[in-house]
């Protein structure tokens, strides 16, 4: 979206103080969702970003009379109050001391009988439970169907119109009406009548489609109704015309965006309704009638999603490949800046670089787009956590500096997403023994041997371990689930330190996770190694099964970048063995020049 | 208590079925625990044992007229077996496939509209609210109020008589008068206006008194009532005739023991009540009154006291200084013993070993008693979890075996709990192999550096690890909390793989738990290492305070056992100075022929 002036988004914020006053909300909500509660949004829904000019990937406002606050994570920190700066609105740093929640916020802050607005297709069932038992006592009211920032934005973007692609089984092996058969017995399992999903990678999952309504997301706008006898995809009628024929083929019906309401509506209210209320949106589950028995749990789709089928993993290995080789390209040519004229006069920037990578990965004939927005972090930008450059912060790389490069693609064979932080020159110390705890951690986590019903927030530690030993530590989740050329964040799983349910989630062979422990230094440099690994078994004994990873990345790690006096003889053996493999797979993409580098630098790393 | 013949506890049993038809009750339900929730019971409250023989720590049961089964966990699978050889008793392994909890196997084989029946003083509330809830559409008929065990035992010992002791300030540094205010704190933050506590060891922290109601705990059959301006301990005058003018000069009245339920049940109705369910039984609580509103939470002197004082870690530092020595003492007895007549013809046995260390133990002035029953286990014996040896089961000592010892004693300088797997002779490869895989286990935990927040369910995989590589593990936790001077078993922290509040409360300094890994193969050996640690500070950075933990423990690891090409050099280290410190700490309590030995022993495991 155009970033416009400051003074623009106080006369926005004004604009909409108006129609809160028409509305008679005294409080009105900006979340950051869009109807499906996805990670991205379309522009659309960029609701919060028109008003604030805030356009990191979460962030959340309240607006009220007196003054607008908007909430976003320690990722955000330093971009918002750089992008908020003469707007007016107040920055919540979430988690940080002294800084209430949202909910606990209009605790303090709503009067007794007030009235809070907000869209509520852009809340979660959840979200929305949650808010009304903080505010339990205060007797607000709710007005959950007034899209006031839809009023004040004229220009604003539609709905996307993208059509959806079906996808061939041979990428996954696993049916439309397999996979059907599995939700279905799911259901039976619960005594459900009727699963409600909201989760556009659920349904594209499920349904075996593919769309491009949200950037980086192949994903497409709809919801699925599904009984044992029936199944219901609400997608627009353009979008779903390549993919209707085939799903009516497995007895899905295709009715309009739009008429999921009125059918819940007219649900009866004897059955039984499994949804997954922090997945779906207020409105939806406001159509449900009140007396229908509920199942709160996550849908199935979320479940069985997350464990890969042998051939989307198989598929998985050769799209790592043929990333990696994009990847491996980048840190040649990166390398070989050191000294040079272009490096001196400032000619090389970020964005040349995210654009030479894109070049790079286009080259296959599969890839269909980046999995998220490239980061490519040059010196100090590197210890923003999730930085992505753009006009406005565009930087030079500079001789003997650090560029953190974090990025992914989707292709047909699936998403990757990886990270990998190179020296130009010679590193500093500092940066070797940083650069080498990392990764430490990454290989702890990624060669982890571990007893079925783990989790990932019992191995977390493995990878922070290192880092806390010197007294860092790294203020995000060491790793999430990767969707099969769906959402580059997906569940059920994750690898993190707090309690969460996808913390808690144990591992299955066939997850795919990623692994990146980092480190962040303000104003200096960031650093975060970040490989793809599949959980694989390993050995079944009398006392369990077995588990542990496989790393499908394929990229050098920057050897200049290695202290080996701090490495075990262990550790010395698994990046070598890495790097061997690493050199055998890419060679044949290499040009002569690349391919003589990549020889030297993944050769063993203590010369005899 | 004395075992009978296996056709008495089938009359037994058949004794108890007559006073279920007289009390109108179809099912039974004995639990394991005393009128406090106590880990282990006096032998008035061994109804369980009474009735099926079984003598392990945990253990409940059900009697129906069709059968009678009873539950216990992994530790006593073995156990179990032999000793309810032909009592007709169906044994239920906790946690294995296929077998139900007792609620739901209760569920299974109870009728709608049945009765079950229990000592209401003996289940806590929690438990009996997870009963309610589980069996909740059968509308079973609950009687709380019948002690049918009690009925039919004759020859019931009494509860016990031991007089409460006042515990000296020196040795915690922290005055009754001090710990009062701490709670009433804890109180005004919840705004609670009475806390009932039933805990032995909670109040015997709180009020600064130790006891001998039951072996191995140095605590007193009582409850307590606190407000912000009174306190009233409830305790038999007998036993309290030592410790009352103390308590009153500190504004604590002693009223009788059971003076609680009519105190309870005279509550004003408006007032707050806080309770820990899981820790106090029906009976208490079915005394408050019904509609004052409540507090569930544990206890603040749960919490409290978990964390020591400097003066109570100084105190234990000492004490393990003497407990280490008399254990290192019998160690190198044992290893003396290799290749000995005494050893060939079978005549030192476990037993023999046990009361060998316990007459090292009382050599020090202030030892009370041991802190449990002390665990000596020979050869096939160590791979029963938690044995102990007695006249049935007293094995001989061979040569060429592993011994695991877990003992531990009470002092006036506090609690200690220890284990040392030791080798007469000769070891095997994979005895070496084990052995050192779980000495890894052990090491890296005490030696981990971990960020403030971290719980011990975080730390857990760092002793499981080594064992889990090799294919290995063991069916419990990794630490507990261990009292001072109270309790060998204590919260609010541990250090264990499973979902457990417990294992989710993060670390303090001052907090001391137990660092115990081990690997058991049944029929063959078991082996254990475990150290007592306490937490400390260690750094604190702008990544926040990291906090590590100090070794209590001072006895010498089995250097025979340690294969050293399993260890890096940084674990050699950690081993080579901890075996410095033992002998700097215990050389002066030895003999000269121990020294030599303790000298020959603790030396670098490398020799140059």
């Amino acid at each position: 979206m155009k970033r416009v002036s400051a003074e623009e988004y106080v006369n926005r914020i004004e604009a909409l103080r108006k129609e809160m006053i028409t509305a008679g909300t005294q409080f009105y909500y900006v979340p950051g969702g869009d109807f499906h509660m996805s990670e991205y949004v379309c522009d659309h829904f960029k609701s919060r970003e028109f008003l604030s000019g805030f356009d990191g990937s979460n962030g959340e406002m309240i607006i009220s009379a007196e003054g607008a606050w908007l909430w976003t994570d320690g990722r955000y920190f330093i971009q918002a109050e750089d992008q908020l700066k003469g707007t007016g609105i107040e920055l919540m740093k979430m988690g940080e001391p002294g800084v209430p929640r949202i909910s606990e916020f209009l605790k303090e802050h709503m009067e007794k009988g007030l009235t809070l607005g907000f869209d509520g297709r852009c809340v979660s069932g959840g979200a929305f439970d949650r808010l009304k038992k903080a505010l339990g006592e205060k007797e607000i009211v709710y007005k959950t169907d007034i899209d006031l920032v839809g009023n004040i934005w004229q220009d604003r973007p539609a709905l996307p119109d993208g059509k959806a692609w079906l996808l061939e089984n041979r990428y996954t092996n696993l049916t439309r009406a397999e996979k059907l058969s599995l939700v279905r017995a799911e259901m039976e399992k619960e005594n459900c009548d009727v699963l409600v999903i909201a989760s556009l990678d659920d349904i594209a999952w499920l349904y075996q489609f593919r769309g491009s309504d949200i950037d980086f997301n192949p994903v497409t706008l709809s919801y699925t109704v599904i009984k044992q006898n029936e199944a219901v995809l609400y997608m627009s009628p353009e979008k779903a015309s390549d993919v209707k024929d085939a799903l009516e083929k497995d007895g899905v019906t295709v009715r309009d965006y739009e008429d999921i309401f009125d059918d819940l509506k007219g649900l009866d209210e004897r059955l039984t309704v499994w949804t997954d209320r922090e997945r779906i949106n207020v409105k939806v589950l406001d159509s449900i009638p009140g007396n229908a028995r509920r199942i709160l749990k996550w849908s199935p789709t979320f479940t069985l999603k997350g464990v890969k089928t042998e051939t989307e993993v198989e598929q998985e290995r050769s799209a790592h490949i043929t990333d990696g080789a994009a990847l491996t390209k980048i840190i040649c040519y990166l390398k070989g800046l050191h000294g040079s004229d272009d490096l001196a006069e400032g000619r090389v920037t970020e964005l040349d670089i995210a654009s030479k990578l894109l070049g790079y990965r286009k080259e296959a004939e599969d890839f269909l787009e980046e999995s998220f927005a490239p980061i490519i972090a040059a010196g100090p930008h590197g210890a923003i956590i999730h930085y992505e450059p753009d006009e406005t912060t565009n930087a030079s790389l500079r001789d003997n500096d650090l560029v953190l490069m974090d990025t992914g693609g989707q292709y047909l064979r699936g998403t990757t997403d990886v990270t990998r932080t190179v020296c130009i020159g010679e590193p500093t110390e500092k940066m070797k023994r940083l650069y080498t705890a990392v990764l430490k951690g990454n290989i702890a986590l990624s060669s982890a041997v571990f007893k079925k019903g783990t989790s990932g927030r019992r191995l977390d530690i493995l990878a922070r371990k290192p880092l806390w030993e010197m007294g860092y530590d790294y203020n995000h989740g060491t790793g999430h689930g990767v969707g099969f050329l769906l959402n580059v964040h997906e569940g059920p799983q994750n690898i993190s330190s707090g309690p969460s349910k996808m913390g808690d989630t144990p591992f299955e062979p066939g997850m795919i996770t990623s692994d990146e422990p980092g480190v962040y230094l303000e104003g200096e440099f960031g650093i975060r190694t970040e490989n793809m690994i599949v959980c694989i078994p390993k050995e079944t004994t009398e006392y369990g099964d077995f588990y542990g990873f496989e790393v499908l990345t394929l990229v050098p790690f920057d050897r200049d970048l290695i202290d080996t006096d701090m490495l075990t003889e262990e550790e010395i053996g698994i990046i070598d063995e890495y790097h061997h493999t690493v050199y055998e797979e890419l060679c044949i993409f290499m040009d002569e020049n690349e391919r003589k580098w990549l020889a030297e630098t993944t050769r063993p790393l203590i010369d005899f």
